[in-house]
């Protein structure tokens, strides 16, 4: 499953048409932290930092959780959140 | 196991007392975002907002994500990730 801002996609295909519907082109990513726990013998992943998005001048804070499970001598995703980061 | 600012804690009794020598009195939060997606039998969470030390005049921006498994009726913290938030 993703949850991207708050909506929620489940499913392979949805997940993938969701992704490519984003405007990521031109993106960048500064990756500030990386944490990395054993979990239901996966690896759940939190990674925070910041965006600059193509075009754009003033950096987002980000953050982004994973949990991937070992499949076939590779891992896949099968949890995904992310959020931008900001004050109310 | 926590994970609080890059330092892990393994087992009920280390977390507790990681979690009594921090410095939390007069701690507010601001919550801005939560998500919840089913991971595992139990439920994934990932919190994002503000917070306000004891005695400071600037917020942090952080991100704390769970999974809550359920035992008994209730439920227990098995992963907890806790990061501030800010740029390089």
């Amino acid at each position: 499953m993703l949850s991207f801002e708050g909506a929620q996609t489940l499913g392979d295909a949805a997940i993938v048409e969701k992704l490519a519907s984003l405007p990521l082109d031109g993106l960048r990513h500064q990756v500030a932290t990386k944490d990395a726990q054993p979990c239901e013998g996966g690896i759940l992943i939190n990674v925070t930092g910041q965006l600059l998005a193509g075009g754009e001048s003033n950096p987002q804070f980000f953050c982004q959780t994973f949990l991937l499970k070992p499949e076939g001598g590779s891992y896949y995703v099968q949890n995904d959140i992310f959020r931008l980061v900001y004050g109310l």
